[in-house]
């Protein structure tokens, strides 16, 4: 940590942050620059609140060295966090398809999704019980009857499944049907609900904040995996930008970044990561190209009769070309040795 | 609503559109330009999924015409909701003091505190003793205790409290305590929360999401008013820009704006808006200026020692002369009739 | 074009807009819906100030129904602009590679990195003699003797040259020298130096602005089309968000999209695009993936001596590997005709 | 500067950066940490490449500890800047009102808005002879005829005038009639047309890039001072987020941050920042509040017959009442010595 005195710090001031970083159990080096003291802080940082020290007078700003995240990092777990799911893993280098509609809708409609989605060649199966919507006139989800819908498409198909808990009180309902949680993009902050994942025994897929940092995804993963759940499957689904053809910026060059500084897998969802189906697949292929664990996408077999996210729903047909291609990509990549 | 037809759409789909508008309860209006077909429906489109019709095929796009909020519009409620605190009143064109430490940190510290904020000319106090922080490192407030800690403070104060909540199972505790529950920027799209907000007789305390629309705030403000609680008050605190000098940037043009499509209060919080204790007091007038309906402002009397936001708390003198200067500008403005 | 008028508006005001409409040149469907009243406009919509249609008394806002660009649009020219830059063609499915340092920093540096471009197997060799810089203080470029330089270059390798131009006081000079004049993102909305392209007989790459939406892009390209030089090819550079990790967000999604848009070829630059050289191949590799037309990559052979961009440049060993594993995967796609 | 080493960097890239620095005339500070070595490097980091060093092998970052302005900076000149344009000084402390509308019409239509410009009490006329516009079927200026009729009202009104330069071509015709030039959005980083201005004799009015950081915009302002030219005036116009209901957010934080920054004086355009009529008075109040030099705002005496920037212009008696209100509020707060 490095701490920038003001271009008019006094001594007296300088005295005192020193004696605070003792305190804290910093070895202090001084720098005095032509205009400006600093100071480097060697140390434990994590346990410091970097906004505490910026506010001792004669302070002008704080500089983390480090990175704020332990746990999640490749530092601490070099290997990667390899994530088995029923026959699949997640993070050894294949690459795993999940698939479905965006919000179950009913029996008869869920199951034929889910033999379409089957049929296409997915891994795993998605929907929604539990339906964050921007309006609270728009359709919310079917709640445990969705679950149970879910659990009976597993059975059936034999996918595992992947959905939505949106609060605390419908955790252990959630994690009795899911063997995939996932946390949504908007709750990717909500640090009480984090916390009670860290007791559960599934795995968690994350989704990153519409406008979070990648720095603060990895927090929020941290929260998880320090309450006790080593299992954090990350998901880039796009962020907020002032572009408006795109429902959300699709950032992909989160995914090799985040392997880079993280051991945990990283998952693409082109679906809300773009909002349009023709761009579904195009990004679905350039995910695969840049090293995801895997992709989810929305397939609804009546996109225009699904009461969400049609647009960027493709049909079963087109999920079945997307997951051929991709898989034939990923193939054709790791033969040459390229990721 | 205007449904756009894609350029080659076919007279079926063009059927196919209007069957589905007509069962959806419209009255259809057909125009043919040069180059596309767009249909004008109207009839109630709360209750319609705008993406569903998106995903029929031949459809380009859908443009809203109407705003997506109802009863938390002007236009629903011509005259301002104005909320009542104590003797104060909230959304009546008085200015509206709020102050006091980012966190509980302690008995003696708060109350000497929450004096501090009394001496100022404070009108309610404010205090965490739930704190959502980036990192699980960092101090997570005191709980119970801290509102109990609070609580002691209003007896001895007088001051009403604001504090925040941050998951549905604190709600009865929070709530028990507060005279007004906040509600922060991160949980600001956890709708399930909101509409339990709906059933409190406490006002809620809105902050705006750090990458929210206008739209999708006052949608959230829309889930606790049709949850059945009427006592909304909306809080500008910052949005997230590119720009790293401040903390956030401060969206002030949100206060007249939300006031001309909304009827309810708005707050400004210039502490987290900006991060910067010497950016405060000059957004804080900015914003009595330009029609605020109150202040949220932090204030640690040793801001070098607090556990969170020193930087951007004021010491107890400086929010008295800002508390000072802003009712004074205000008074002068509506001397002038000019708000 | 659709005109939506106030929910208050008068009889009066109605025809006020009216007849503005069809003094335009419109013809004008109403919509009478339950708050408002909304104008299909139907006519050319290109010459109309939409702005000004927006000031009139009573209406509330316009929406634009057709894209504002035209001679760019798919719509206009169905078939996608070939461009031909010696034996290479842009814009008909092959992956063309352009690679070189960010500057030219002297004779024997470049003729080396010259050299090190064409052995890795790139198409087209870039350098920079005029340097768009954040700071008056740095490397500024070497001006005239830099694109003798790089003429040289191209003598000796046979590699057809790409180069910046900054103003329209050196655009002879450049447009003398390249092969390709490339007008950098800080310059895509420089209206007046886009006319002056039109004049010129070699093609533009045109960077996309570092807060350009697509539409804006485009539009930029139309000054370019309309001024009377058809050769414009598209270069998505990275876009500025919050982020901080990467030096930009990477937009990838704008491949597919332009691509549907628009005729024109669209190439992809990871190096500014993500800032950091460890994202520059797993970028490319999505960029090949998703379906650009061509890469332009940063090279130094020794980038701890480069004078701008040091971090993002590849050695050419790199760069050899890169564009290898670009044109693999390019080539399995085509194989399987996915793109 | 602290340079920041991998955790792996090896004792000989250690050396390697350290000679590099002495090599560069810094003085070096060597701080081990548990997993890092940092580098506090002492020295004139103005003529420094800081993305050179960072490409040096082991080399995680570099980060900056004095801003990167100088002649901009309030360390090098701690007096306010303060320019003379007539009788009015920008940087004393007084409000200056610059008012006109978007473009020049017309010869009548401009000296009906000069003089309405000057009966509602503007200090100065502003009005765009060469227009900057999105589309190149927009009304892009009426040239040198805009300057002269521009010019007359300026001898009729006895009000100086404010004009935009879009180009180095138009540079002498414009100076020759502008009292102060001013530089566009699109234009703040037009490094050559910058460096240009530098000699000049006339102030420039450097508007903020729509996606500048206030560091960019400052370095910007750097080109012009280091050139030549002392006269340079700030001015706050909007930046571009993710929100849709306004044109541009206003970044009203920006003043007192840039008056901290900079000894420079700083205007705040209301129009451009809002895009809408109605937020234009109260984002102006808001901007007197926080310290702004002046404002600069869009009235045209028929907003809806404006060939440009209609809907955010105000007419004659709005702009009147803005001006007198704000003047007011100015007046009340150094009488309260409040800023």
């Amino acid at each position: 940590m490095v701490v920038v005195m003001q271009a008019g710090a006094s001594e007296e001031q300088l005295l005192q942050v020193e004696d605070r970083l003792h305190h804290d159990g910093f070895k202090v080096h001084l720098s005095r620059g032509a205009n400006r003291i600093i100071i480097g802080a060697i140390g434990n940082t994590e346990q410091v609140d970097r906004r505490a020290l910026e506010a001792l007078p004669g302070v002008e700003k704080i500089i983390s060295i480090t990175r704020p995240f332990k746990l999640a990092s490749r530092e601490f777990q070099p290997e990667n966090t390899i994530i088995q799911i029923g026959d699949h893993c997640l993070g050894d280098g294949s690459l795993i398809m999940i698939a479905g509609p965006c919000a179950v809708e009913g029996r008869e409609k869920y199951l034929q999704a889910a033999w379409a989605v089957k049929k296409a060649g997915a891994d795993l199966l998605r929907g929604g019980a539990f339906k964050p919507r921007t309006s609270p006139y728009s359709f919310q989800g079917l709640g445990e009857e969705g679950l149970k819908i879910m659990a009976e498409a597993r059975e059936l198909t034999g996918l595992p499944i992947v959905t939505e808990l949106m609060d605390q009180k419908s955790l252990d309902m959630v994690v009795e049907y899911a063997d995939i949680v996932q946390i949504g993009a908007r709750n990717m902050q909500n640090f009480l609900l984090l916390k009670d994942l860290g007791s559960i025994n599934k795995p968690v897929l994350l989704k990153r904040g519409m406008s979070a940092t990648i720095e603060e995804w990895l927090m929020a993963a941290e929260y998880i995996l320090m309450s006790g759940n080593p299992q954090v499957i990350l998901c880039e689904r796009g962020i907020r930008t002032f572009e408006t053809y795109t429902r959300n910026t699709l950032d992909l060059s989160a995914v090799p970044l985040v392997k880079e500084l993280s051991h945990l897998p990283v998952l693409v969802d082109p679906s809300h990561g773009t909002g349009k189906r023709e761009l579904v697949a195009p990004m679905a292929m350039a995910a695969a190209a840049c090293g995801a664990d895997g992709l989810i996408i929305e397939m609804h077999p009546h996109p225009e009769e699904a009461w969400s996210d049609g647009p960027q729903s493709l049909v079963p047909e087109q999920l079945s070309h997307l997951i051929k291609h991709c898989q034939g990509l990923r193939r054709s990549l790791q033969a040459g040795e390229v990721i």
